[in-house]
């Protein structure tokens, strides 16, 4: 009887920090695809746009003016999805049609005054001060909120209404879904494991190699085992860390090197603006012993094939289970057989 | 102190069949809009395409010829996300790289030989036959698998690369991630309230009537109390029914009806044909005791507030919640207040 080969068989591998599981039907690579195209930008944005509610001294929707800002610029979200002072929901003890009430805030944190540049195009300085200003609006809104999401829509195909380099930062007065079946799969781990799921995964990765994408001295960028976006990565420390706000100088710098080399791949793959979103997950701000918890970025692309073909995640895939084309090995390689220099980039 | 009102301010609903919440953020409907357009085909189509791969006596990709088939048309995937035949994995302990072999097949449904139509374009008759297709699917497929997966992708938003009325249907070896949380928070229902948590549901809704959208004689569509896309509905027979094969003749027919009020008012909202997703649940070909399920589908359109705008589930949703920015209440108002008769319908 035939052997099962992951490279030509379809499976399903199995996420422990989520508790799903993905098809991979590997070989399902080579159908003709007449679907929607993606619109790539190729057009070349200039430094400052004067219509544009991001740049320095412009002014937004509201009527308020932004400064002059030279390095990262966070404000309030003209639109927040949260306010911080909703009043108490009623107590209920409906089963089926339950309701709490949700404060919370949220800011957008534009990443440089520079309308034309993405994350790989900023220089490693710039980079640290993005980590910085993560670091900060964690530390600040963990005062009053349990889950400070920090995290980057990036590109028109991912909702991102606006090309300035920018991410957002909510603060929730619960734990959402995913940080909740996180705190507990991590939790479950540590009780039987002894040490936390990701600092033991990240071990196992650094022995493996097959979905490295990015090593440096600090961190290190896999294609997990159970990816579920065709190029998704998750970015970990080496050395057990909570929060953000935990880093140390050097794993702070190098974390810049890190997303540089990491968002260079992604530009380079297909040579386009690579679309994504990314995002922070780290122990919650309620007070108990997170020991269980490892810091890690979610990175979340959906494109498949080429700039203009995306990956819909549709029909099976929202009625059943999410199904991928590609294992992560040979996404990993892919990523791999790119540079980790920027296309874009010019000398020095 | 103010008082908590759900129609300004953010709060979680919670949904009871996938354990998740929902972030309600009914304020933000106000925000302005300055990203991605979605491609709206105002094209009239032609009743047959020589160039689809789906009309009757058309000869697809992989050289087989399609018959002239004049009622619904079933053929197994050209390119298959699963096989029938895939060898066994090898056992593993290994917590952290956990993988299974996946076998199923994957089926496409052409809806009406007529190239031009959409679901409720089609006649009660015709609509009739779609059901009794699904039905022969299910039955046949549930046979040999646990899991048989009936769904339709439709518009170009919703990764459907041909206009041609089809859905599809996946049959799985295994429990897909959704289908296997509906069976236990089900279970866990009926173990608990005596009843299934679907047909409690429904009853809760018709006395209610905030949330309904269509009501026939044996169908309920609500959007439900906790829909996570801005116009998702849940459509629910109104007796206890555990499988679509389990459907009497009255409750089919029935179901036509439904199926075209409900996507003509689709239709209507915005003046074009309403993309989605949308699938059945129902008990599993398991062979164990499934007096906890009750059959149900489930509609997940993407569009938020045009024919243009759809709501992007990305950064904040992938990473912590899933967030809407009106109430169920509201959508549902919203559909009501359309026509059910489909905005293209001529005579008769
Ligand atoms: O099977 P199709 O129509 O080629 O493909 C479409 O539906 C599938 C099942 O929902 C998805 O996996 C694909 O991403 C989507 O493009
Ligand atoms: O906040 P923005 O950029 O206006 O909006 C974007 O990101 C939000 C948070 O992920 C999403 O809820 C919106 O659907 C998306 O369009």
């Amino acid at each position: 009887m035939e052997k099962f080969n992951p490279v030509d068989h379809p499976h399903r591998r199995y996420n422990p920090l989520s508790d799903q599981w993905v098809l991979v039907s590997p070989h399902r690579a080579k159908r003709p695809w007449q679907g929607a195209q993606e619109a790539t930008s190729t057009e070349t944005l200039p430094t400052h746009d004067p219509d544009c509610f991001l740049c320095p001294g412009n002014t937004r929707v509201t009527g308020d003016k932004n400064p002059d800002y030279t390095g990262t610029y966070v404000f309030t979200n003209d639109f927040a999805a949260l306010m911080t002072d909703t009043p108490e929901a009623p107590q209920s003890g409906d089963l089926l049609m339950r309701c709490e009430s949700a404060r919370g805030t949220s800011r957008v944190i534009c990443f440089s005054p520079d309308h034309s540049k993405t994350l790989p195009e900023l220089s490693l300085e710039a980079l640290e001060e993005v980590v910085r200003t993560w670091q900060q609006q964690t530390a600040e809104l963990g005062q009053n909120y349990p889950w400070v999401q920090v995290f980057e829509n990036k590109g028109a195909a991912m909702g991102c209404s606006n090309p300035h380099p920018h991410g957002q930062v909510w603060a929730n007065s619960f734990l959402p879904n995913e940080a909740s079946r996180e705190d507990t799969l991590q939790r479950d781990w540590y009780a039987k494991q002894g040490s936390p799921m990701l600092v033991d995964y990240c071990a196992r990765e650094l022995a493996d190699g097959s979905r490295t994408v990015v090593d440096t001295e600090h961190w290190l960028a896999v294609v997990p085992w159970w990816a579920a976006w065709p190029f998704e990565t998750l970015l970990l420390p080496k050395a057990p860390v909570q929060r953000l706000v935990d880093l140390n100088g050097s794993q702070r710098k190098d974390l810049a090197l890190a997303l540089k080399k990491l968002t260079s791949r992604y530009d380079n793959l297909f040579n386009c603006s690579f679309p994504y979103s990314m995002g922070w997950h780290g122990a919650p701000f309620n007070g108990e012993d997170n020991a269980h918890w490892q810091l890690h970025a979610h990175f979340y692309p959906p494109l498949l094939r080429s700039a203009t073909v995306r990956k819909f995640m549709v029909g099976y895939e929202m009625l059943a289970e999410t199904q991928r084309d590609l294992t992560a090995e040979q996404a990993a390689e892919r990523l791999r057989s790119v540079s980790d220099v920027h296309f874009r980039h010019t000398g020095a």
